[in-house]
């Protein structure tokens, strides 16, 4: 590898191995930005694409759609500007930054303009999903982050670390579009099925929105002591209640008999939702953002779990910029005390990637980090 | 049969034959009002009922739960007071009225005052349902209905025949509720799985409510055509379409690939709860008002159905005051073209009511009126 | 005075003199309880009845609207029936209560049942402000408090003191309310005009909302502190901004030149308003709480103010059962850590009333709480 | 003038007389769109603009933000490509298109991103308004129109006309705006305040939108019929109702005594204000979209008009693509029947764009088309 090639690894195909390729430096377009990466990390949707398990994935890719680095290069956009965040900062050379991963949203169809699903658009690309590594350094498992013209960057905030915000991850915009959608109202009981890093988030914000209880649900106990100390008031081990009539038996006893105010579905199994439409109590809410990959079908009652239930079910998919903006600006400042970096179970260098997603397969960590 | 008794029909219980029976008049209370009944109806919870698809109904019952009729009596609640409608005007004899058929919905409970979900307050008692021939003239199909003391009241709006009014029957309000549900939007694209009363009238309020057009899916080709008339823009029927798949197709043709902005389920049959979430276009609403009785399971995909399409789900179950009285209200005032009256297909005798119910289980009737 | 009498608190008309006079105790009704006042309060609405300035006041009253007891006396509504709670817990002798000082909002007219806008319903009493002292022992400012049949109680929850709850008093759930109508979404800046006990409580709500940034505009400097310590981040005290443009001015700068996504006017001065709105960003949301009485006009910018601004203006009138429910069960178990206790600047008995309505509006205490 | 040149009505600065100018060609750039202006219209705001009363405009102008007209000239946005409309139709020579007069809202702000007030972002410029003549032919007073690329353009429906639509003009897209602000619900009473363009295309939207009685109020005559023909129940004419407490007591009158469910301000004068607040039933809405200059001050009573009515208001400022889109399309298909096309008073050449405007100002018209 030539000295200034940038080192990145590779998903080259689904079932392949983690391979490290060397780049050449990005061809610099006026906005454009070069990141060194501080901070990569593995999430579900990188194991879901390692098996092959999205539709439409352009293999070979750099994964890591979440990161944060060090700004190493700017282009003004033209002659006397500066690249600028949504708030109106520049970017400048040595900022420590993340970005959206989402980009290329058009804001110009139907889509974005008329039913205002902007996570719905078909223009938009993600880095480390659905962009190449032939089309350049567009993923976060590398040396370097090409941002081209248009991605929308942040700062972190003063006094987040870049440790602490990679702790959070895509969990935490994720985890915050959840709570969002589900509309949390002072007081509420909430229960957050799955204890992965989108059910941490979840159980940290809807905390913050004024549930009166959190109650997490799931495995293993590393995890479910984590969501403890992140904002949740009670926790229920599968290990302890492995059927789901005990766990919704519980869950009512926990409020009542009346079932929770808001359940949000972060699990990832699709038999979770059945479950969960039965914890929720009768008119309350049902978020279901956890069937990030298609696992297969479940089977509901539409009478009882929706109709007699006069139930609100809402999906979630995706995150916007307000996401990743509202949760890292909160958790600077409202989780002070939230030992999130805890969560980061190991650090992987860009050759151990691949031991990465097998330890996040097997639930063997909460949060693995890429330190390229 | 004494000369002072009521004659109603009695549904002993489930798969017993409808028979008619003598009752005493009612003993009035203060606040009491007396009707003679001018029409009743017989609809799908009947035939449910009839079949013992309901759990706890406290047969014997007198069925029929949305009535008009004219009052005969009137108790004052006290020395120099009168019955008042929710509008405030005093019930007088000789008055054309109707009522809301669930009364006793506490206004004091938790779900009544936090949840503020009155329809599932567990005191609500529902007329020509959950109160026994033993407990007095507490349904429609009967010579005279007794209105206890709170049940709420309603004039017929001037220029609203009792006729056209029970050809809508209990379709109006949970027709009005799913649209209400449903926050259609001045120009979404609706579509309308059934063709039953309820169907009809969410044609009817959807189009009402702004839709840019309404389009139905249903059978047989007398009830399309009842539809197109009260409002829908386009019928579908399932003789043409006989598959989900087929119809799902049709939906995605008819709205430039999208979808429609807003499903309203009213067919009763599970499997479509699970081809309306298909039909429904991504970041659209779907609201499930026919799975009034349990006819068992559906299978849906969460990743697909829910999740990334980032669908809103919304049961909805029974009807409120505001429903039946802004229903009426609008039939009224807007629906003084919309030929209502021509759903009914036939009147019957309380003799009748057997026939009656047979003929709405086989679909050979849109309305079936019973005129005691 | 005779040995059985209960003494009570009575304001015989506007300004005339507080007097403790001796009332029979009360004919107690089926369903009707009896409390022994722990504790009543003084808040602002009190010193407005006593200048004579709310209209339809059914002068001699016992003033006191919020209230905390313990139960002496039950009387069951039926044989073999309890007083129960909206909870479905019994009230028994000897239970610590609050109760829900709206009463007889009748749930029958349209007010409640079409407009659903219950604080509005016209048949609604309060305990304390509409019940004259000639109907009974309805009002706090008592040795006892009659509860007729039908009002809504409460108890306590576990770990919260009669001194914490009656510390946030009529402004618990008061400023609950307001929250609540201001939709707060996680990690808005909110504003809160007025550091009185609404203000207060607004304070800690809006905190446990989501708020990254909850800033307090008021005086004197002794109920600033007291907002810091429940929840506030900044506290603006009106003798450092004696201006209205120089605290639009700060609040703008303190928020990147936007103004507040959310303020809460909670002052009671009319010239607050105009100032609130120029203090809320455009399309941000700002809710009018404090205007409980007349006290004359402001001028505002039509255009300025709210269309161009396309602001949201809620009103927030009154409070129901749901409000003081979340409200004081969100105290006990959110606000471990919040001293409300330390609002209360002093006790006064019976006899001390007069002294507490001065001192309330002289703002020389933050809560006066009469202890009877 | 030459051969060659383009003819355009100029507004060259406030007071000052129009006059007919004439330009180059405009210099095409990819993605670029040449119209020959078919019709352009004169609208109040144009009036303000005429007297100096809007801030920051960059005179001299060529006025005309609601125009329609036939392509003439596209250029492609790059080799194979086409320009294409929000719903992905290609915009080709000959078409009849309209366009969002709104350019240029940046969707990276955070006003776009996080407040999501798209109409509200600093970026934003609107054609005939903030674009100086000197920058090209950005405005529809003109023989041709410029679009510079990303202007978001529409195909006029079948079967609706450019004279029909041009009829409603700016009105449809912010009169739309306004009723969907308004949230009007199924069988709401909706009064509407001032019957010109905007107001007209409210009592269409809202008679659309389900209300049971839209009641307009204005004059003179001419425009009140015309509200009456569009979707009006009833007219109020200022003439026979001259003082606003008369107006308000009728509205109250027509409503049992609680006035509107939702009134809209479409009128202008600041004291429309304070009487629509008064017309509007307690918890009702109040939309102000009619305020679009700074016409001066109004007092207001926040105890009685906000606060103790626990009101609604909601400001209404500028239109999206999705207000445009919709409206147009439902005039197409639910207007059929809607003589919109006779609110055209007259039809003007460039050449008298002066006495347009004087017309308009003077109310000698419903609406002044500029035909060039």
């Amino acid at each position: 590898m030539s000295r200034n090639q940038v080192r990145a690894a590779v998903m080259a195909g689904p079932e392949k191995p983690i391979e490290v390729r060397g780049f050449p430096p990005p061809r610099m377009e006026p906005g454009g930005v070069l990141l060194r990466t501080v901070y990569s990390e593995v999430c579900g949707t990188d194991v879901h694409l390692y098996h092959g398990r999205l539709a439409g994935v352009p293999y070979p890719i750099i994964p890591g759609h979440v990161s944060v680095g060090i700004v190493e290069e700017v282009i003004p956009p033209a002659a006397g500007q500066e690249v600028l965040t949504p708030l109106g900062q520049p970017v400048r050379r040595g900022d420590l930054v993340t970005f959206l991963d989402v980009h290329e949203t058009c804001g110009r169809c139907w889509t974005c303009l008329v039913a205002k699903a902007a996570t719905r658009c078909p223009q938009r690309r993600v880095y480390g999903i659905t962009y190449s590594a032939l089309e350049g350094l567009l993923g976060g498992w590398s040396e370097k982050i090409y941002l081209k013209p248009g991605v929308l960057i942040m700062h972190l905030p003063d006094g987040l670390s870049a440790e602490k915000f990679i702790a959070g991850g895509c969990g935490l915009p994720t985890g915050f579009h959840a709570v969002e959608r589900a509309g949390i109202r002072l007081g509420d009981t909430v229960v957050v099925q799955g204890a992965g890093p989108v059910g941490l988030s979840a159980c940290f914000f809807a905390r913050l929105a004024g549930a009166r209880r959190v109650i997490v649900i799931g495995a293993p106990r590393l995890r479910l002591d984590m969501a403890l100390s992140l904002g949740a008031d009670e926790a229920v081990d599968l290990a302890d209640y492995p059927s789901p009539e005990g766990r919704v038996e519980l869950i009512r006893e926990l409020t009542a008999g009346r079932g929770a105010d808001v359940t949000i579905e972060a699990s990832g199994a699709p038999s979770a939702v059945a479950e969960g439409m039965r914890m929720t109590r009768d008119a309350g809410t049902y978020v279901v953002v956890g069937q990030y990959t298609d696992n297969g079908p479940v089977e509901i009652n539409p009478h009882l779990d929706i109709n007699r239930k006069h139930l609100d079910i809402r999906g979630c998919w995706g995150t916007e910029f307000t996401h990743l903006y509202r949760a890292t600006d909160l958790l600077a400042i409202r989780g002070r005390d939230a030992p999130y970096e805890q969560a980061i179970s190991r650090f992987y260098s860009l050759d151990e990637c691949q031991q990465a997603l097998l330890d996040v397969e097997h639930l063997r960590v909460i949060k693995a980090v890429i330190k390229p």
